[in-house]
């Protein structure tokens, strides 16, 4: 059994301990709050039997061997680093860096810390309908392009309508739609079509400065993938991919629910299965997969990481397109 | 009873004959064809007493005091310029010019003949459903964007994957999706929010070097509208205009069979009126009231001239951004 520590006693924290102990190969052993008694609540509820209220000594004392990382985004990277550095596996949310020299940061650290393994958690991709759409895709005829849709209205802008700054709309924690749901979309276009060519970001800028909604328009060679994002309004649109006369159709390019094949003539087929109850399911039994027995694994751990390397390479490029840039971040990142 | 003069015996030229003599006001009385057979069968078919075959002819014998234009799009402009020459009221199918030059040019003739009045034939501003959208947008409390897709598959795509070059797929006739579909688009987006502040335009080439699809970002204070056409593929999306938590779905931006309101709390509240059988009624209708007493309807005849004026001038930024040319058209066609 793979014992599992949390940073963040949020509502995502909860549902990948659920899926977990679901899974049937983690145990939750330690909890990290900067608050005791949040941490001690969350333990209680979980059957935990660790807390802590200070990071290193989480770290240096916790006897958990992954932990799992779902803190404000601007916190990703420093936490994992931190984690491979104590020898423990990382899981931590996506986008788990937020320019490519911290990933190229976190691949030192790796590789001075060879039996460590970071995933980011990307749970989409461990997901049969995200195969099922893939394999469509390689049997369409020719791809022309797709227009994917994510937005949904936060319930935190009513509070920068208000004068706030949640950290979600806030530069200082590395918020705004392209990173909080464009990631998602982030990695349907590359885990679907690979790199594009160019890439080109839109984006509606809040008051407080961030990306409340988004237009990306990613150029490949012989066709063009449009990204919708936003969190300062609801959609009530499809996505698709097109082919010629056929085209596939998701309900949610995120969620990925449902997803149908339109054949030439519009005849609808269903291509997907029923999702898991809790969408972090697959990738809590992928992952234990992978760390229970990473040698005959390490085809798809490294097909992952270069997954993630591409989409978080993809969301600073469309962030520079569009000149946003986080707080403290240099403008050189990449280089 | 106004008399009619046509130049096209196709399908759509069949449209608006009989949306003209279903509105009452319109009687047809002239067929111009290259072909006096195609001409005499659709003047036998509509009882119409006049057929030519010589374009000058036509304008200088026929009876008939206005043109309806549904010729190849590279002919409108001449064919308008010499019916205005003529003395008669002009109708052209959309779009009606392909550049700024020409628009201003048809602008210089009709004031050397005040008395006729040149009509772009853009159906959808006619229609009930046109003005409900509109009027809905101006009562949402923030307009957060839109997405509009108008995309269906071509049968004479085919013809250009099998090696040939149909008007349509041909910068010798000034084809392609933008012109023959995102002509109706562009009035949406101009109509409803008026002219972009910038606007890019992303073309996938045929192998005839037309953009087949395309997609084209348009960028007002405070929000992005997105334009997605094509000839090349078949899209099932709906379209919509997003509020914050409200939107304005749209089955087909172009037709506005069905409008919807979703509101805050995702209730649906049809907006819209059944569409007319003919879709070209409405216009036809409104083309006779202008003609009928233009001195009591200036202001929708300056207005519906604008409109058309910014659409045409979007479309040809659109295609400037996306290095598109005509056949001919010199690259300064705007000064």
């Amino acid at each position: 059994m793979l014992k599992l520590g949390i940073i963040g006693t949020n509502w995502i924290t909860q549902q990948f301990v659920d899926a977990a102990i679901e899974s049937g190969e983690w145990q939750l052993t330690t909890v990290y709050s900067r608050q005791l008694e949040r941490a001690q609540e969350f333990a209680t509820h979980n059957h935990a039997e660790e807390t802590f209220t200070d990071l290193e000594t989480f770290f240096s004392q916790g006897s958990f061997d992954t932990v799992y990382i779902a803190s404000p985004n601007s916190l990703h990277f420093s936490q994992a680093q931190q984690a491979i550095e104590h020898g423990k596996h990382v899981i931590v949310e996506k986008p788990a860096v937020a320019n490519q020299r911290e990933f190229q940061q976190l691949d030192t650290a790796l590789k001075a810390h060879p039996d460590v393994l970071l995933f980011e958690a990307a749970r989409q991709l461990h997901e049969t309908n995200f195969q099922r759409v893939k394999q469509q895709i390689d049997q369409l005829e020719q791809v022309q392009g797709a227009t994917l849709t994510y937005m949904k209205y936060s319930s935190r802008y009513d509070a920068v309508r208000a004068g706030e700054e949640p950290n979600i709309f806030s530069l200082n924690y590395a918020g705004g739609a392209l990173q909080d749901l464009g990631v998602y979309l982030a990695y349907d276009a590359v885990g679907w079509f690979g790199m594009p060519e160019e890439a080109a970001y839109y984006p509606t800028l809040t008051r407080t400065k961030v990306d409340g909604k988004g237009v990306a328009v990613l150029r490949y060679a012989g066709f063009t993938v449009t990204l919708n994002v936003g969190k300062t309004s609801n959609s009530f649109l499809s996505s698709e991919i097109n082919g010629l006369r056929d085209a596939i159709v998701l309900d949610n390019p995120a969620e990925l629910g449902r997803v149908t094949y339109r054949d030439a003539d519009g005849q609808a087929h269903e291509l997907g299965v029923q999702p898991d109850a809790n969408p972090m399911l697959a990738e809590a039994r992928d992952f234990a997969m992978v760390i229970n027995d990473p040698t005959n694994h390490q085809r798809e751990y490294l097909a992952w990481r270069q997954l993630s390397r591409n989409v978080n390479k993809l969301l600073f490029n469309l962030r520079q397109s569009g000149h946003l840039y986080f707080t403290g971040e240099t403008r050189d990142a990449v280089k």
